[in-house]
Parts: structure tokens; C-alpha cells; sequence
């Protein structure tokens, strides 16, 4: 097989350029490696890119739709982005007549990865998504393929850089989430508009692609519980230092009684725990199955090279002739998702109260979480600083043992009622055997 | 394709065992991820196993070459180990005959690899050996797949749990190598002869195998440098803590200018590098690539879960009907392995000596250092204990920054020759950038 894959490359930003780059750099590594040469043949872009070295002849098209419908080319590379829109019209072009797709987009997987996978099938199209999640970490081919054989029990990652800087800056300088946040800005690691980050919104869309591949489940991400990271102190940092563990904004996919859960959170995880030492803008995926045990991939989620190096995976694939179901299996054999309310979620928990300083209001707390047949772990209460005691008030940290997350709002919900707590509660979760 | 994946099974031992019980067990999962039934067909091993739920149906022989030769079975599972011998016929009997091969044998493949890769060719017979290495860490499809876009640099590795259970328990426990060893033992983590192990001979078989997937060349265990960690005392974990490193077996391979060096040896890891986390009976490895970056995998190295957990993916592989080059490459295309002798290894160096307690002994030491131009990052002397004082001498601990194999051993000898020393100097490598 010497007949070159030509690709058709939709959308030349920060990926699509490390991906021209990568191909134009390794081109004899790639050949010898895919059995053919893989060439840049023709791209669309909001405008010609026509003299840099690395896009060399490729034809240049307006339309990511009409080169994923029209053009002369072996497989469709998607890297405009968006859930919907261009890259989806296109997509659906390219695999409606029967042409292999790779692509980054995991808002769009997140949003109709069903729908897509329906279309592979049908027309016997390929669809490879590596760089979607974790940017170059091959977490994609690890769940699709080497843990095959395994009943997976729990998929637990870090998988924003963005929001991983935010908190690794916050807690090793001591700066407030926004000056961090405006520093991430400054060095192009969040948006303008960060919300999508660090609001946990791109977490949970990774978090459902590896929920549908981990547990067979039909792709959902409206069944993944979303909280972000913005409402983070200082306090909760030292707090969380102080009792041995690290706040990490964690997607989580995990089989429980009451049905698999997805949710992303700000969590507490033991500093020993590989997640916990995974620091600035790296990622790292933790996977547990029945027969792996634990196995933990850390890396770079994000950038042009490591994610044209994850898209560069999936070209040799196609290349090779690799055929594989989108999720894993086919869709027919895939089943609903399951949505489990955070309510019922059972874990430890970490509380921290703004008490109103007065006798009683520890006693009154302690009784509404023992009603809720809650058990403390810890209780940290510091001397009060001096606009505390101005304030009349005293922080308090609650570490609880095992619980559920009803008990704790339930218990909550009535320590305010009675006035002997100011400001709303702030609960972390804490997950201690998953990472 | 709903016909089902036949297997021959070689070997029932731990992992044959762990496969066949995971075949039974995930038998509908495998069923729908692989397209088609996963059925343990027929097994060889020392004795029949008939009676086990597991074993099922599946016809037995006492011969792995006759059933790899002549069994009526769509895939030949070698899971007897050794370089040579029965394992080694089988597996040629199964790749002549053009019959796909999935293995678990890092001896084999260390020894034969690319004879065995050439039959792979030659009969259009794929050979999958993900269980070689790392145990359920798929670092094989790492190498072989994901990182196919990427000039690699370096790969380094945990890759014997016996080794690193053994120094973890060292450190931890401040016991010495051969208490650790015994216990190690008790465990069944360590052989009754323990020399491939703590020798480092496993650790290089591996090596050489990920080597020649990193860096296209044709295996060759020969091309390692290896040293075990028999020698590794607790005088030295306790300098390396007081210095902030771990000292850990490592298999390294690394493009320098001399050429891609192989090594295994105890090496000084800093305690914040993700190898130096890597604790107990777990494996770890790093790859440096131009793309990626630095992507690190750890997970469980060894134990009949994990490794059919590696095998069954493989399994799952040939059922899909991939199609890969054994070494990622075709075998035309391997250049020879680079031979670098240690004298050129360039880096940094844990040295402790035992210095003769007389005035002048230890300039005369820094002399030697000086004059072959190695610069002393650090150096630690304790005051002497009452046994040391009695025999004469004390303990000094240098740390060299970056220098070549060649001018400490010349230092050493030099040293030596002045009688400044006495007993044999302990020398351990530092791996900064590495891990």
C-alpha cells in the first residue's frame, strides 16, 4: 500500500497549524509508520495559509462543508470546533458518504457523538476523536482499546488545564482565584470568557466521552452534575493543606448502587493520590476496571504539538485500515445513561462554616449533623483573626466520614434555618479511593 | 463477523489462569467490544486443567507446538515465557503457518524479536505483545500507536516491580536489600533465585523491546548496559533522601550525540518526578517526544489480572482484524541498535566513598575530581560514627554536576591508586531532565 492518505484538513488554528507542522516535520516517520505517506492535500480556513513551508500545495477551500462533501481527499480532519454548526454539517457530510473522520471536537462528540456514531456505522465511516480528550494523553485508545476486556469501575481526571493552573497557582503562591485567573489569561491558558473552563462546562463534555466508552452508555452530557471551580478560597486551600489533601476540579465517572454518576467538581484528593501531584497546565486520567486495577496516564492536555500528535495517532490509524466501533462497541448494544441525583451521592465531605461567635452554635451545628446520622472526621476551628472577631464570627472546617450528599444539605439547610451560621456554606466532596 | 475468535492457550500458569478466568468472565463484554466471541478453544500446559469453570469445554494437549503447528484455532496465546525452547518453537510453528500470535514472553521477544518479526512479515501474521511489558500498562500500543507521530527521545521506566517493591521497602522501612529481598520472597514478588530480577536482566528485556518501537532499530538486548541493585545500601537511600532524589531501577533509553543509549541501573530520581512516586510493585514510564511532550503511564507491572487484562486486549485486536508492523515498523526499515559505551554517558553523579581519616585525604580526592574537570554540586560529610572512628575512615557523599562516565571512573581510579579510599566507591547516576 503506497497510495497516499490525503487529508482534508477543516480549520487551521493553534491545532491545525501543529498538525501541518507535525505532518510536514515527520513525513518519512509517518510513511514508514503508516505503511503510506499521510499529505496535507486540501484545506478550508477563514483565509489562504498558502505560504507557509508546512501547507506546501495543499488546495485551499472556503467551505469546511463542501471539502468534507466534495473534496477529493481520504479522510476529513475536523478542527474548527463548536458543538455545532460548520463542524458538525461537516462531519455529517463526510461520514454520510462513507469517509473516515478525525477530529478534536468534543463539544460536538458531547453534543451529538450518538448521532455521529449512528452515521459511522451506517455508512461504514470511520471516526476517531483522540485529540477530544486530554489533549495528547492516549486516554481515548486506552479505554477503546487495551482495557477491552476489563468491567470498568470508575474514570476519575483532571481534564481542564485551565482550571488545574487556576488551583495550582492559587495554592502554591496564595493568590485569590481571580488574580490567577487573570494571569492564566495573560499566558493564553483560559479564554476571554473563561466560563466555559472554569465554570467545569469542558470537563463534563470530556467527562461524557469517557463515560459512554468506560460504561457503554449512550453519550449524554446532560447527565453529568457540573459545578466549577470560581467559588474556590484561599481558606478552603489552607484548610485543604492542612488536613493532607489537594482541591483538584475533578471529572468523575463511577459506577455506584444507584447507577453509574458523572459529575465534575471541585474535590479533595489525598496529596499521595497521582491526580493530587499532577500540578499546573498538565492532565491525568485515572481508570480503575476489574482486571487493570488502577491505571493512571498523566501528560499534556492541551497545546498545538500535543494535540496534533494525539490527531497524528488517529491518522495512522486510518491509514493502517483500523475499524472500530465509535464508543467502543456498536451502538445498538449501547444503553441509556443512567442519572444519578447528586442527592444520593455517598463519599466524605469537607464543610466550611462562617459561625456566628456565640455560646451554643458549635453544640447546635454538631446536633443537626448528628441527627443526619452524619460523623465528623475533623473539626478545625483557628483563633479568629481581628476583623473575624469584629464580625462577630468564627470560621469552622468540618471534615465528614462517609455520608450522602442529601444528609449534608439536609443538615445544612437547617443549621442555617437557625441562624448560627452567616454566608452560604461552602462543600467540597471528597473522593478518597478513587485517585 | 460473528464467528467466533478460536484461541490456543500456552501455559496455564498466574496469567493463563487470570486469562481464562477473564475470558469466562467478561465473555459477553468482549463479545460486543470485539464483534465477535472470544473462546478459549483449546490449551496446552503441564497438566490438564479440565475441571475449572474457566477451562470449559476447551480441548487439551500436551504439546504447545503441536497445538500452535496443527491446533484448530484462529490465534496462538504463548503464555509459557522463556527465551528459548518450547515457547519459542511454538510461536515460529504458529507465525509459519500464518496463524495471528499474542504473547507475553519479553525473553522471546528480547532474544528473537526480529527473526520473529521477519516470520510476521513473511506469513502476513500478526504478532501482539502488549503483556511484555509493563504488565496491564499499555505502554506497547503507546509506543506502537499513539505516539506514531512523534520523533521520540527518551523512554524511561519502572519496569520490574520485584526491584522496586524492594527499594520502596528499603526506604520505608530502613531495612537492608537482603531482608527486603527475603520478604519480597515470602510475597511471591520475587523468585527463589532472584538474580533476573534484582540483576536488572528483566528490566533490560524490556527495555530493549520498548527501545527498538521507540526508536526504529532492531532489538538487541546485547546493547544494553545493565546493573542490578544488589549493591544499593541503606547508607545510600539515606544520602539520596537527605539530597531530595529516590533512588529507583531504571531502563532508560535516550537519544544522545553518541547515539541512542540503553541502560538499566539504580538511579538518583528526584523525589518530585512521577517515576520517583511510583512506590511498591507498581510500573512506571516516561516517553519524551517531540509532539507530546512528556507523557507518563503507571499502573500495576505484573500479577495475573493486570497481565491478562494486556493480553485480552490484544486478543481483542485480532479479532478486529488491526494490522500492524511488529516494531511499528517494517523490518526493512529497523537501522542497526547503537552500541554507546557507558564511559560516554554524560550527567550528573552520586558518589560514596569511604576516605581514610587523615589529614589532606580529602583534597587530595577534590584534586583528582578537579583535574578531570568534574564540578561538585554538593558534598556531605557526617561526623563519624564510634565503628567508623575505630577503623579509621569516614563516610563522604559527592555529588557531581553534569560530567561523563569516563572522567569519574578515571577520578575513582586515580583516587584509589593514592590510597585515600578504601573499599570499592558506590556510583549511581542521576537522572535529572529525565523523569
Amino acid at each position: 500500500m503506497t497510495k497516499p492518505l490525503r487529508l482534508g484538513v477543516a480549520g487551521l488554528g493553534v491545532v491545525g497549524i501543529g498538525l501541518a507542522q507535525l505532518l510536514h516535520r515527520q513525513a518519512n516517520l509517518l510513511r514508514v509508520r503508516a505503511g503510506r505517506p499521510i499529505v496535507l492535500s486540501a484545506y478550508s480556513a477563514r483565509s489562504r495559509r498558502d505560504g507557509l513551508p508546512e501547507i506546501g500545495a495543499a488546495r485551499f477551500t472556503g467551505s469546511a462543508v463542501a471539502l468534507a462533501a466534495e473534496g477529493d481527499i481520504d479522510v476529513f480532519v475536523e478542527l474548527i470546533g463548536g458543538a455545532d454548526g460548520v463542524a458538525f454539517e461537516a462531519v455529517k457530510a463526510a461520514l454520510n458518504r462513507g469517509l473516515p473522520v478525525v477530529t478534536a471536537n468534543k463539544a460536538m462528540l458531547a453534543g451529538h457523538g450518538l448521532e455521529l456514531a449512528r452515521l459511522s456505522e451506517a455508512h461504514d465511516a470511520p471516526l476517531f476523536y483522540e485529540a477530544a480528550v486530554g489533549g495528547g494523553i492516549p486516554v481515548i485508545k486506552t479505554l477503546r482499546e487495551s482495557l477491552a476486556g476489563n468491567a470498568i469501575e470508575r474514570v476519575s481526571g483532571i481534564l481542564n488545564g485551565t482550571c488545574n493552573y487556576i488551583l495550582s497557582r492559587m495554592e502554591t503562591e496564595r493568590l485569590p482565584f481571580e488574580a490567577c485567573l487573570a494571569e492564566a489569561q495573560r499566558r493564553g491558558y483560559a479564554e476571554a470568557d473563561p466560563t466555559f473552563d472554569v465554570g467545569g462546562f469542558d470537563t463534563a463534555h470530556k467527562l461524557a466521552i469517557l463515560a459512554s466508552l468506560a460504561f457503554g452508555s449512550k453519550i449524554d452530557a446532560s447527565a453529568v452534575s457540573v459545578e466549577g471551580i470560581e467559588s474556590i478560597t484561599l481558606a478552603d486551600l489552607a484548610a485543604a493543606d492542612e488536613l493532607g489533601f489537594r482541591i483538584k476540579l475533578l471529572g468523575v465517572a463511577e459506577r455506584t448502587p444507584h447507577g453509574v454518576e458523572q459529575r465534575v467538581h471541585p474535590t479533595m484528593v489525598e496529596k499521595s493520590a497521582p491526580l493530587a501531584q499532577t500540578m499546573g497546565v498538565l492532565n491525568a486520567v485515572s481508570i480503575a476496571g476489574d482486571a487493570i486495577g488502577e491505571l493512571t496516564l498523566v501528560g499534556p492536555g492541551a497545546g498545538g504539538d500535543a494535540t496534533a500528535s494525539a490527531v497524528a495517532a488517529d491518522l495512522v490509524d486510518v491509514a493502517r485500515g483500523t475499524r472500530l466501533p465509535v464508543f467502543g462497541r456498536p451502538v445498538a448494544s449501547l444503553s441509556e445513561a443512567d442519572r444519578v441525583p447528586m442527592q444520593r451521592h455517598e463519599g466524605g465531605y469537607y464543610v466550611r462554616l462562617t459561625v456566628v461567635d456565640r455560646p451554643g452554635a458549635m453544640g447546635a451545628i454538631a446536633a443537626r449533623f448528628g441527627e443526619r446520622m452524619i460523623s465528623l472526621e475533623a473539626i478545625m476551628q483557628k483563633r479568629a483573626t481581628k476583623a473575624w472577631a469584629e464580625a462577630g464570627v468564627v470560621p469552622v472546617v468540618l471534615m465528614t466520614h462517609g455520608t450522602t450528599e442529601g444528609a449534608i444539605r439536609d443538615a445544612l439547610a437547617r443549621t442555617l434555618e437557625e441562624g448560627v451560621v452567616r454566608e452560604k456554606p461552602q462543600v467540597i466532596r471528597i473522593e478518597r479511593d478513587a485517585v
